[in-house]
């Protein structure tokens, strides 16, 4: 990291400070680990108290802390502590960034058209007519297909793929080993398969001896188109739509190995957690919090600003503004309460036992 | 997407029509959104009644709609739209296709064996004696490991890897990321492990205190063996088998992000839906369905014909036939009412409480 | 597989043989699909009565077994059949061993360090300041970033990504399609957000309508540390730490399609089985084992030898050598009480209506 000064960080952070400003520091860490080189980040109070434990002569610390008594020179305030962290990682991040360029193994189509201030990574190949906005900066072994559209300021990580019919806004940013625009996974048998008949009777019907049917392909013609300001973690995979196109809205960050299936549409600013799988054509409205490992069935709705707790398994519709947890996902508060119930049932059944028994005994006496 | 008549459309798919079959369309497009140039699709009745909403002239319809009074000059009928949709989509993504070529900078050993009218991607690297069967298409940044066989008309999407000691029929389709053949994760300590010991004692025996052992590998020998007709998504895994191979059967189609681990057996035309994992040893019957996010123990067999809902963690043998849902995977109508029951189950037992109390009471008044 | 002496493999396994030892072998197979060319395995004795089945001339078996009753010329003698896998499939899987090689394709930075005899791949593309251990073996198409430090005898199979910010110990394997220090998931708005207000209450205030607010990114300065041979399976992703690094301890393994999130500190000697989540911040002990598909919560604490069956979903902290499964995890004992109580409970509640509507009818005819 390279060394900064108490009042630059004060200045990222449009943070109030107070002290001596010029002191410099090279990296930064928590209070009772920090150096005299380090910022220390004891932005809650419970890290004010262990400042003396370290040698940090600065600090970012919640407003109103006195920072004199903590030992410090110097003190950055802040309200809102992890809102800090975006500010302050985002500052400290910034690198002071090689010149764009075009590494010469990368091979791109001459129909593509690459934005001014570009960089692409060794091994990489671009496609026929595939538009990238200016200042992207596209790693090594990164593949896009033909035809494909990138927004501006976009960073794709090495290895990531990039399918054909895919329409991506500005300011993505892709991980290594993401894969967006793959195939729908779709297909039929001919005649109704064992899938469609369990799916109708809820497993009820099982006379009727299915037949060893081919599964045949629906092809996706649909595409994927991404809106602007998104992120996709590692190895996350974002399948095409069958007719229409797989939509992902306007500032929706997804984490690693998640899948989006065909036809899905996800709303704006939704956060969608590590193994969150949603099925083909579920529909998500705005601001959605899917957990970790949460799935959404296949044609599912699920209304703007609903929270779903990690390992949930959403397989009916949820209205807006719900909060839900458990498979199947229900009501937060309500599933809590039955799991606290469930823990006691072997108990209730014992319970049960011996009253019945007490009213029969009973009536075998009156 | 290239122009089409209706005419070539209904051929495609043996579908019968009627009216002006010269009418040609550029795409398709649901009813209301489509414009004079699409073809509408209205397989399902209740689209039909939106065909004025929109602009189309011509519309896939079920068998016996009047397509006249809809509005339209041609309609062309099917049965079953999900099969109509694989057919449609299937005549709509044949490319005109680029003529076949080998990348010049792709690095094939000399002692592979690659087909007639294969293509071979940018970077990819094809190692000694492989086999490729002919018509196959080979994306960019591929890897495929010495000795590795594959059949004719396989597609292998960029980024693939595929392993030493991998066999694989005709028809083979891998999306990006794919990985098969990879070690299995096996491995075991010189004593008896924490696993081992809970396994025996479901969890009842924690008295000894584990030490901390080392965990030694079990290397993966057996490879993997896939039959025809195989699609695998982006970024699944197969791993290879530690004496004898992991089978994949004929037909079966895999989705992303799947684990199917050593020495696994999935039989033919069985569906394994994103996210599902499938523990070593386990083997699956025929036409088996495993929706979103399943999980398989190890050493489980699964007949023929079983569907799991999605979620499902199957945790012991399952019959052939069978629909199963739920944590652990139970006969699904079971497992719907039990659950429901869950639900209602914080009300039984205040109601029980109630009971047991007028019971006592009125034996203390008796 | 070359051609071994029965005398060879004993030596390996440092097991007790009889018989012939120099008879030779050229592959392993079950006793019952045995050639003469096979060595057979019978480790496990309920696989020694097949021996006969097959053709093999000489077989593992377990210590004590009548191998001259069994038909065989040699017979080497093991105790505990898996620990003898181990070591019967490291030996053959030794290979004979290419000479090590720096592909010339492959692009290394002048600035990068690289061990005595460490084989780079075609198309792999090392980073500034990068430093590899002497003997490691880096397949096709790998990347790693400018200033990774990654020790001796490393295995990174073709596609696998080291980010920048990444220190690895010696004997690390990673297979294919790996991705290790991706930025973490971490996001915050400017006010609290949905998911923050739902934690808070449990989902039991949704009063207030949220406003849809942008996420800003909380970057990733802490990288990852990870210790002596740790093994990662294919397609998992470990992201970096925000401002401590995430940590790995020595002799993990990890399988395929896992994901460990910024943060975490996962033990020593742990198994993390396929599609395992670890949200962040999460701290493992030592020797902690979890199944297929269990999520830990974030910030949860798992204590040393603690056990996990698949599927489970851990959202409590888990004291030191405890078995658990379910979701909500729970005691393993108690667990299984409880659902085999649950499939019970539809019937319970009738059973209940029924003693319910006989008290009080029992009170009316009183």
């Amino acid at each position: 990291m390279t060394a900064h000064s108490v009042k630059d960080m004060a200045q990222a952070l449009s943070a109030h400070a107070e002290g001596d400003l010029s002191i410099v520091f090279k990296g930064v860490a928590e209070p009772a680990e920090a150096s005299t080189d380090d910022l220390a980040l004891a932005m809650a109070a419970e890290f004010v108290a262990s400042i003396p434990d370290g040698a940090a002569l600065a600090a970012i610390v919640p407003v109103g802390t006195d920072w004199q008594a903590a030992g410090l020179k110097a003190a950055i305030f802040v309200d809102r502590p992890r809102l800090a962290m975006a500010g302050l990682t985002g500052f400290l991040s910034q690198s002071a960034g090689a010149r764009p360029s075009i590494h010469p193994s990368a091979i791109i189509d001459p129909t593509a058209s690459i934005g001014a201030n570009c960089s692409v990574g060794p091994y990489s190949v671009i496609g026929a007519r595939v538009q990238i906005g200016e200042n992207s900066v596209i790693g090594s072994h990164v593949s896009i297909e033909d035809g494909a559209v990138i927004g501006a300021d976009a960073v794709l990580q090495s290895g990531a793929r990039i399918g054909r019919n895919v329409q991506i806004g500005a300011r993505f940013f892709a991980h290594s080993g993401v894969v967006i625009g793959s195939d729908g996974f779709s297909f039929v048998t001919p005649e109704p398969s064992v899938a469609e008949k369990a799916r109708k009777s809820l497993g009820k019907d099982s006379s009727e001896t299915p037949v060893d049917q081919d599964w045949l392909k629906i092809h996706s013609l649909g595409g994927v188109i991404i809106g602007n300001n998104v992120e996709v973690g590692a190895n996350s995979c974002i399948d095409a739509g069958t007719v229409r196109a797989t939509r992902i809205g306007e500032g929706t960050k997804i984490d690693d190995l998640v899948q989006v299936a065909h036809n899905v549409v996800v709303g704006t600013n939704c956060l969608l957690c590590g193994h969150v799988g949603i099925a083909g054509s579920a529909q998500l409205g705005n601001n959605v919090v899917l957990g970790g490992q949460v799935g959404v069935g296949d044609n599912i709705t699920i209304g703007d600003q609903v929270v779903a707790g990690g390992g949930s398994k959403i397989l009916s519709n949820v209205p807006k503004g719900r909060a839900v947890l458990g498979y199947p996902a229900t009501k937060m508060a309500g599933y809590i309460q039955s799991y606290k119930a469930l823990r006691r049932l072997p108990r209730l059944m014992r319970d049960f036992d011996a009253l019945q028994k007490s009213v029969s005994n009973k009536r075998d006496t009156d």
